[in-house]
Order: structure tokens, then C-alpha cells, then sequence
């Protein structure tokens, strides 16, 4: 032991954290209603690994996020191997997913023939992102993510919002607003104002930003950026006439001309059709700046809104182009992920706890006259109704120790001074 | 995009894999059970960081493990930077658990003041090893721990016996023996044979193979490795005595003489009433050629080993030393994992499928006469009975598709072929 005697510093490594039994206890009980709904309407569950090859990472369908990996060292290399090495890809061969939508699709491209299709996809586990550790945000997090593969029709939006929605709704959310576009639109608003191919993607990252910084601010750097005036005036009016609009106008009406007539009314109708199956629970508005940041999107594109957050509590899109990356043809796909530690941190916020109906007892037993056996038998007995039974020797300050299970949820308790005592247990006051 | 029009591989990194929707539903029906044995015998679960410093992943505590760490690297490093370090440490930060104790120990420390004492604790997560990938063994395995800390008597010994092995009961496992030995009596047996203390745990190791190589095997490796001939006679020896007794003799009376009364007293104890707890569903064996490899282990230690599987399908044991070394003072510690991989494989040798009586229908339409919005609400309609319904457009081949449907498990399906058919379910043939 090469520390023997040391003290080893016992706090997490930066950004990451450890989980208490009862912030545990709470997610989970989110998951498992979140789960209950997805797998209500036909979602199955699969695990991809934490760490995938460097390759898929760096791929450019991962955004900024691919500068945020965590990348894995080759194994056995010795301090002379890593200096001799000519470039990074000599010394590292993996990292950590960044999201659980790029290794879906590696994953759908390994295994489609022994999935169905339309393959409707869960997938609940942790990524990690080497972002600036800040309050409230750590660098592994959990995402909830449903995706629809193989299906090309919008019925795949319609689902994934409904079962996004029906998510929200059964673990407390209502009255969210989602907000929908579609990339097509956008292509083609920056389009009619005339910018340039190779401009148009650093415009949409601008207007991206109109929620956080507003429309001084969006044009404030586009004129930075872009030194292209009339094109950038040109948008900043069309995104000043989309505001000037209430949430309840036809904002359809002023979109330029020439955007795809056939792309416009498939929204019109998803968006008619999803708030009449809405029932008043939750809106769904168009919004032709939404942009959201991955560039892998290709079709729609959603995000809700909670009225209690300011950033977004859930975001998908369809991404038709991305499984052809890593197989002989493109595959249709689509997606929604819940942000999962935003919605638990909305929940802590407004104090809500896990529920559970199992009756927790505490078995006490004076182990100066009572054996270990004789209690645990007792504790098997009293766990036969489905109660959670804990078994503990009596300690000195036997009021602390009742006051102690009490905060842990154990609402009854049993003492036991010999084995001669009839168990009977008691309410805790 | 870098890769733009390349294809990048559809493979998991080397040692990873894809879990299939029946494999991760296997795996979490079985999971669900585990925990809820643990759960009633007041175990409750937390989670630590998948990532840990490298600090804390090289003190010697994880034994052989260390070595197999995967590492990460510092983030924002140039490849010259890389080149001027001098050493490792200068370029990694940080690596992937190997297991759940090494951690746990450090969350103890951490976070012990908001714990209660004793600590009841359960952990289900993902642990990663650089071993060589081979068959049925992976780099990213789960492990599911149960551990007591802050209870130095023999009940947390009993409590994880029981809990483990009421839990390997529920999911489907009989029959099994649980091996029991003490740290402390091992440590007696190489005192006797007189060997010196550096190379006592060396000793261990080699007969540690016991079960693998047999006697002989052992007899071998300790004349190769160990230059004195006359300590592992006398080691041989006892081996023989110790394997020529049945399994039902008292091997307590052939241990040497000068192994602590107490000791040998308590587990003696412990190995009765655990048979009598058992109700003839497992025996508890008393074995003093249990070794485990572990070098943290203080007391105590047990496996349980299946009669289909040639290792031990579970193991644990005392560890009062391994908080101490984050901690202020040392804290008393014990802990039992059971081996879930090789529980997975053993029930799906056995062709065990996940439970589960939740009835799926599919709703199929016609979508040239039905529109998305009619189907999704009949879906909607026959879900309020708490089934699984899935909504899926008509197939040219509808006889494929319902195969495909049945084979996933819908087992009864409605098709609709225009907006004024009444929806009737059927059974599939």
C-alpha cells in the first residue's frame, strides 16, 4: 500500500458527486414513473456502454459536446511510450458518451437485425461532460431519452410528444408549453434572407440564443460576426415581427414564401392534433426561432418549457442522416430526452418526496441478555406482511436511537429485553 | 464533421458491449427482486460517481484491480504538454471505479455526518476493468453490494448472509453453500507453519488456487516461489487433513492450536445459527482454505458458491481498516457482492426470461384511410387498462408484422382499416 498511513482526501473528484439514500430514493422513484409511461406506449429498454471508442466521439454529430469528453488512456502505455507518441490518437482509445443519442445510433447500426422496426427505443442512463463545474450542474448527470427508429412518418413526433407529455404530467408537471419548428424552416428563413451556405450555420447558433440575450443581443452579434447588413437586418426583422406576435397568432403566416408548403402543413397538423390530445394539460406552439444547438438535426425540432425554469426541462428532434454514418443506408430516427436532473431540482425545489407505502419497524434488542439469532428471527417474522424491518442492539441513549429511525422513516418499533418478551410493536410518538 | 461520407465502425470499444431490450429486461426483473429483498432488511441504496480521482484508485486497497484501472486523462492538454510531463500523474486526474468498496469507503468519510450508524447500505452500479476481454467477461460489468458499516459485532456478518442469501432464494437460485472463514484464522494457519511475515501473503495467493489447481497445484507453486521446504510441508500437510475431512466433520478441531479461542468461538456460533436460519434452502460451511483475494479483509470472510458454476457466484467479508484511511479514526465495516454477471449468464443457461404479466396489444392502421391522430387515441383508450399498447402503421406484409409483434410479446392486436371501424381486439394465433 503506497499510502499506508496517509490520509486520502474523501471528497468526490471535481464536478462529480456522491448520491444520499433519500436524493437516490427520489430519483428513482421518478425513473420508475417515467419508465412506467414510456413502457406504456411500447418503448423498450437497452444499455450502451459508458465508454465508447474515440472515434465515434469526435465524429462532429456530437456539437460542442465532443470537446467536453472525457478521454481514456490506452492501457499499459509507460511514461516513454506516451512521450514517443507522434499525435493524442496514439495514446487515447476511448471516452466517456457525451449523450445516449450517438451511441443509439452506433448501437441501432450494430444490432438492427435483431431489432424491430419501427424500433421504439428507452434508454435512462448517466453521461458525462467535462463542462465548468458550477452550482446545480456536475459533470456526470442522468439523461431519459425515447427515440423512434425506422419510422420516417410524423406519427413518430406525435408519439414521442404525447409520451414526453403523459412523462411530465405523471410525476407532477403541468401546464408546460412545447415549442416546436422544424429545421426545413429554418433552412429556409435563412435562406430568404440571403445568407451564404457557409454563414448560415453560425446564424442559427446566434438566433439560438434570442431566450437568453434577447433581440438587441442576437443583434448585436450578428452584426459582430456576420459583417453582412442587409441580410442581418432582414432577419432581425422577421425575428422582431415572430415576437411582436402573440403566443395565439398564425405565426405560419409570415414565414417567407418559398419554404417547402408540404413541410409547413405537416406541422400545422401535428401541432393541431397534439393540442386536441393535449386535454388542456399541457400547450404546443410553433416557434420559428427555435433552433436547438445539435447540427445533426434534419426534421422537426421540440423543446418544453417549464414556467418554473428558464432554460428548457426537455428537447428531441428527428435526425434521419445521423445512422448512416456508421451504416449501409440512412435510417429515419427521431427522439425526445427528458433533462433529468433539471426536472429532480425543480421537484427538490417544491419539496416533493418519494412515495412509498411499505410500513418500515425496527426490531431493538438488549444484546446483553438477547442473542443476535433470536432478534433476527423475530425480524424475519415481522417482515413476512411486507414491512421493511431493520434489526439494531439497543444503544445507551435509547431515546437518540428511536429519534434517529424516526427520521429514517421507521414509524413503529419493537424493544426486546429478553428472549422471554413478547414482541409487540409500538408507534413511535 | 470530420468523418463527413466515411464510415465509421458500428462496434463497441473492445470489451464493451450492447445490451438487447430482453437482456436489459432480464437484468432489471432480477434487480428489482434483489432489491427488494434488501430493501425489507432496511438496506437502502446510494450512488457514487462512476469516476473517481486517481488517488483514490491506486492506495493498494483494490489489490490486483488497481492495475486493470482505466484512466483518464487531464482535460485540455496539448500533445506538448503531454511531452513535457514528468510523469503519469501530470496527465491523468482521474479513472473508472473498479469497484464499489474502494468508493464506498471514501463516501463513508464523506458523508458520514449525515448518515445513520450503523449504515445500512445498498449499491447496484457499473464497475470497469481492463482485464482481457474473453467469453462472458467484460470491461464494464455491474456489481450489487450490500454493506453494514459502523456495527463491529457478528450481526452484520449474519444480516448479509441472510439478506444475500434470501435474495439469490428469490431469484431462483437453491441449494448453494455459503463458505465461511476468518482472516484471523488463515493468518494463524501461516503463523504455524512458521513461515516469516513478508511472505505470509504470498502464501495466501497460492492457496487461494486451491479450488483451480487442487493440492498438487498448489504443493508446486509454493516449492517454485517459496524456498522453504520445510514450512510448506507442514502447510501441505494440513491442506491434505483439511481436504481428507468431510464436509460435515468439525474442521475447527484440526486448526493449530494457537488461534485465538475467541475467534474460532464467534464463528462457530455464527456457522450454527445460520444453518438454523437457512431452513434447509442453503448450508453454511465452515472452510479454512478460504482465502479471498482481497487483502483489505480484517475478519470474517464468505463466498457462495452454486453447483453449476465453477467460481463463486458471490463474496464478501469484514473490513474495519479502509474507512481509517479517509476518515479521522477507523470505522467497522463488512460487505457481501454478489457476482451479477455470472447470476445473469447462470439464469439465462437456464432459460429463466423476465416476469411479467403486463398485457401488450398493438393497434395497426390502415394510414391511407386512418389518420396518426385516430389510431393514437384508440392507443390512448386501450392503454387506461394498464396495458402496453403499441401503434403501428399496416405493413404490405401484415402477416410479418404480426409475427414480429407476437415474438416481441403483443399478443393481441386491433386493426383498423378506416375511421368508422369499431376497434376490436383479437388474440394472435
Amino acid at each position: 500500500m503506497k499510502n499506508n498511513g496517509e490520509k486520502i482526501s474523501a471528497v468526490p473528484m471535481r464536478g462529480m458527486r456522491d448520491l444520499l439514500p433519500e436524493e437516490v430514493a427520489l430519483r428513482q422513484s421518478i425513473i420508475k414513473k417515467i419508465k412506467e409511461v414510456y413502457t406504456s406506449y411500447g418503448f423498450s429498454e437497452i444499455e450502451t456502454p459508458i465508454v465508447e471508442r474515440s472515434e465515434l466521439l469526435s465524429t462532429g454529430e456530437g456539437g460542442d459536446n465532443e470537446k467536453q469528453t472525457f478521454s481514456i488512456m490506452k492501457r499499459g502505455q509507460s511514461l516513454d511510450d506516451i512521450k514517443n507518441s507522434s499525435s493524442i490518437s496514439d495514446i487515447v482509445d476511448g471516452g466517456l458518451r457525451f449523450d445516449l443519442t450517438v451511441p443509439l445510433a452506433r448501437y441501432y447500426a450494430n444490432n438492427h437485425a435483431q431489432l424491430p422496426s419501427p424500433f421504439k427505443v428507452m434508454q435512462i442512463g448517466n453521461v458525462f461532460r467535462a463542462e465548468r463545474p458550477q452550482k446545480g450542474r456536475y459533470r456526470q448527470f442522468t439523461q431519459c431519452d425515447i427515440d423512434i427508429i425506422g419510422d420516417e412518418s410524423t406519427l413518430a413526433e406525435r408519439e414521442l410528444i404525447l409520451a414526453t407529455s403523459e412523462a411530465l404530467a405523471r410525476i407532477g408537471f403541468s401546464d408546460f408549453l412545447v415549442r416546436v419548428n422544424d429545421r426545413r424552416i429554418l433552412k429556409g428563413i435563412v435562406e430568404y434572407c440571403g445568407y451564404d451556405e457557409n454563414e448560415r450555420e453560425l446564424v442559427l447558433v446566434i438566433v439560438d440564443k434570442l431566450d437568453k440575450v434577447g433581440l438587441d443581443g442576437v443583434e448585436t452579434e450578428l452584426t459582430e460576426k456576420i459583417p453582412r447588413p442587409e441580410q442581418n437586418s432582414k432577419m432581425t426583422a422577421l425575428l422582431r415581427e415572430i415576437m411582436d406576435k402573440g403566443e395565439n397568432s398564425d405565426l405560419f403566416e409570415i414565414l417567407p414564401p418559398d419554404i417547402d408548403a408540404e413541410v409547413i402543413s405537416q406541422l400545422r397538423d401535428l401541432l393541431t392534433t397534439a393540442n386536441n390530445q393535449s386535454e388542456g394539460k399541457f400547450r404546443v406552439n410553433f416557434d420559428p426561432t427555435l433552433v436547438r444547438g445539435m447540427g445533426y438535426y434534419t426534421g422537426p425540432i421540440f423543446e418544453i418549457t417549464d414556467k418554473d425554469f428558464p432554460s428548457s426541462i426537455a428537447g428531441g428532434g428527428r435526425y434521419d442522416k445521423m445512422i448512416g454514418k456508421y451504416s449501409s443506408h440512412d435510417v429515419p430516427a427521431c427522439g425526445f430526452s427528458i433533462g433529468f436532473e433539471r426536472i429532480i431540482s425543480l421537484l427538490v425545489e417544491r419539496g416533493i418526496k418519494p412515495e412509498s407505502d411499505i410500513v418500515k419497524k425496527a426490531v431493538i434488542f438488549n444484546a446483553d441478555n438477547v442473542s443476535e439469532e433470536f432478534a433476527l428471527n423475530l425480524s424475519k417474522i415481522a417482515r413476512q406482511d411486507g414491512s421493511i424491518v431493520i434489526t439494531e442492539k439497543q444503544k445507551k441513549n435509547t431515546k437518540k436511537q428511536l429519534d434517529d429511525l424516526l427520521v429514517s422513516g421507521y414509524g413503529s418499533f419493537c424493544l426486546i429485553d429478553s428472549e422471554d418478551d413478547i414482541p409487540e410493536f409500538k408507534e413511535m410518538k
